[in-house]
């Protein structure tokens, strides 16, 4: 493995602020293939079609479209009609290129909550200019570009400081397993269940990784081994079923994990199969973290039982397989993405302010 | 689905008794094709291949095969040499065709047994009529075929009577959950894990039946999803990693699983996954159920961390995919192709004389 992914961000802004790059995900692990993209369709199309995934880095690259659809429309003002005619076009096409963004993916938080924040800096600036002219839109412009980048380098920071909390439990030689891609493909860099890794890494802890693949899609094989391996990092791939049967041999010390989202009580949901780990860990005396950046945990969500899971299509679990059909034609099939790992099979919730039991969040 | 894979046994003696009829495993789940097989070097690589694969339906195999190569050179003997020559050669041959079927896969238990028990009718034999002449052996030929129906018949039996029994702990309308092949198609029919739900559905239960794929041979997906499916029972198929979110929706009422061998205190091996299934169960207070004939209880070997565990290769895990590499090149590989589920996770063993609580078996 030649590539080191460490140098290249999963999402980032070029240097000229008139292009994001990112990495072309449903390319991998063959090759790596950064985009440079501008055009909000292109954009919605990288998100759509999963080149950017993870909903950190969805939430990361929707913040930089809506700056990059508001340099467009700014640029293509006509600044000699009246100013009140200039302004409402400019946020009239503003909130068309929100809304339009916003349907490219469904389901995840991230995606609004990042087009919101990036577009609250348009609302607030006319209500506190409410003659604004073309210059100052173009001012506008800057500042929304830098609540793009706030989001971005926030993102980085609170990666970083999950990690720094993590690697206060972990040793050096240490075997850690981890389930789907809650690595730095879904952030900007050091990923929150991986950023342990990442930094114990930088810091010579020599720590053996385990993979789980994660059926149906194989995030786990395709891009966290990837990213792990590419990284320089010693690191074993195991199917999903095969955690407990690890366990045993004693090689593994903890489990970290990302999450989707952390219910009031401590329950987390994350993808499909966190919570069968979470009991080989609990059966084995291993401890089992929950990395989480304060945004995932949802106080208005009393228990796991009160996350909806989406069902995905069967054909997920029938098709992706190699020359012969590997299961029978028109069975029925059972595709939920994500499932609920409880409170009481949860070590501890790692977030940038610290880690806290489950029945202790700091929110 | 239109083909009713109860029609045809797994393997069976043709009516000429000139040689077996197995369905071909390898072209499953995309078609079912009978193979005809009398020379012992075609079903040796029959086994080989895994195109007849499953414990007892390799013994079964094995046992028809050395009777058909006693058969065969007891077809080729000049009866006009003196009887010892003609007696001493037979033997010997017999000898190296047993050798040779038995190397036709190195870990399968039944298969040394079948064909130990069908050369014993042979070596008691010749114990017993030291100067057996050509016509006397033409005789011990149509014993050694009365051994391997008996081991065949047997099956039969066992397979149904493990059914019987497991019926007696579900009732009408139950979802169920099996792991990996416990099927007709690792036996003559009926199976051992699924022996219930066969009889079941002769019965009229109405059983809602739930197959793990079992990664990474998938035989759970191509072989028991199909041949419940093709028996027209309502089948669902899920990643192994899915079953602990399953039961949390009530729908499962019981697990049954096959195994390969159960340890003195009831720890049992079975395919790689039974344990994480059988601790999803736990935790969701569902009965676990270890379907084993007794042959496959073994009281000398005190636990299951006595059992040594076959480790596979990685390709099986890295390579079965759909167009691109679905892992990266190069990548650690943990393949075990069982695991040991421990004996307080067992609620009870079915064997073809009774349930059994794990710490009490019958041997």
């Amino acid at each position: 493995m030649d590539t080191n992914l460490n140098e290249i961000d999963t999402v980032r802004l070029n240097d000229a602020g008139d292009a994001i790059e990112i990495i072309d995900q449903t390319l991998l692990p063959e090759k790596i293939e950064v985009l440079s993209l501008s055009d909000q369709h292109d954009i919605w199309h990288a998100i759509n079609l999963l080149q950017v995934r993870g909903a950190p880095a969805i939430g990361i690259t929707a913040g930089f479209a809506l700056y990059l659809a508001a340099r467009e429309i700014a640029g293509e003002m006509i600044c000699d009609s009246p100013d009140h005619v200039t302004r409402d076009l400019f946020f009239e096409k503003l909130r068309e290129a929100k809304d339009y963004l916003n349907s490219s993916r469904p389901t995840a938080v991230n995606l609004s909550w990042a087009l919101n924040r990036v577009e609250n800096v348009a609302t607030d600036f006319a209500q506190n200019n409410k003659n604004c002219n073309c210059d100052m839109i173009k001012e506008l412009v800057e500042l929304m570009k830098n609540e793009a980048l706030d989001i971005y380098n926030e993102d980085i920071e609170v990666c970083k400081k999950i990690g720094e909390y993590a690697l206060t439990l972990v040793k050096k030689g240490d075997g850690l397993i981890t389930h789907c891609n809650a690595g730095k493909l879904a952030t900007v860099r050091y990923g929150t269940a991986t950023s342990v890794m990442y930094l114990g890494q930088e810091r010579g802890y020599d720590l053996k990784i385990y993979c789980d693949e994660t059926r149906p899609l194989l995030q786990g094989a395709r891009l966290t081994a990837f990213e792990l391996a590419s990284s320089g990092m010693d690191v074993t791939l195991l199917c999903d079923n095969m955690s407990a049967s690890l366990m045993k041999t004693g090689g593994i010390k903890a489990a970290f994990v990302g999450c989707d989202r952390v219910a009031a009580n401590g329950d987390a949901a994350n993808k499909i199969g966190t919570s069968m780990l979470a009991l080989a860990a609990k059966r084995n005396n291993i401890p089992f973290y929950v990395c989480a950046p304060t945004s995932t945990i949802d106080m208005s969500t009393p228990t796991g039982k009160d996350i909806v899971i989406e069902q995905r299509d069967g054909s997920e679990v029938t098709d992706m397989w190699y020359k012969h059909p590997m299961s029978p034609k028109g069975i029925k099939v059972y595709n939920p993405a994500f499932d609920v790992t409880e409170a009481d099979l949860i070590t501890g919730i790692i977030t940038e302010n610290g880690i806290f039991k489950p029945g202790d969040l700091p929110l």
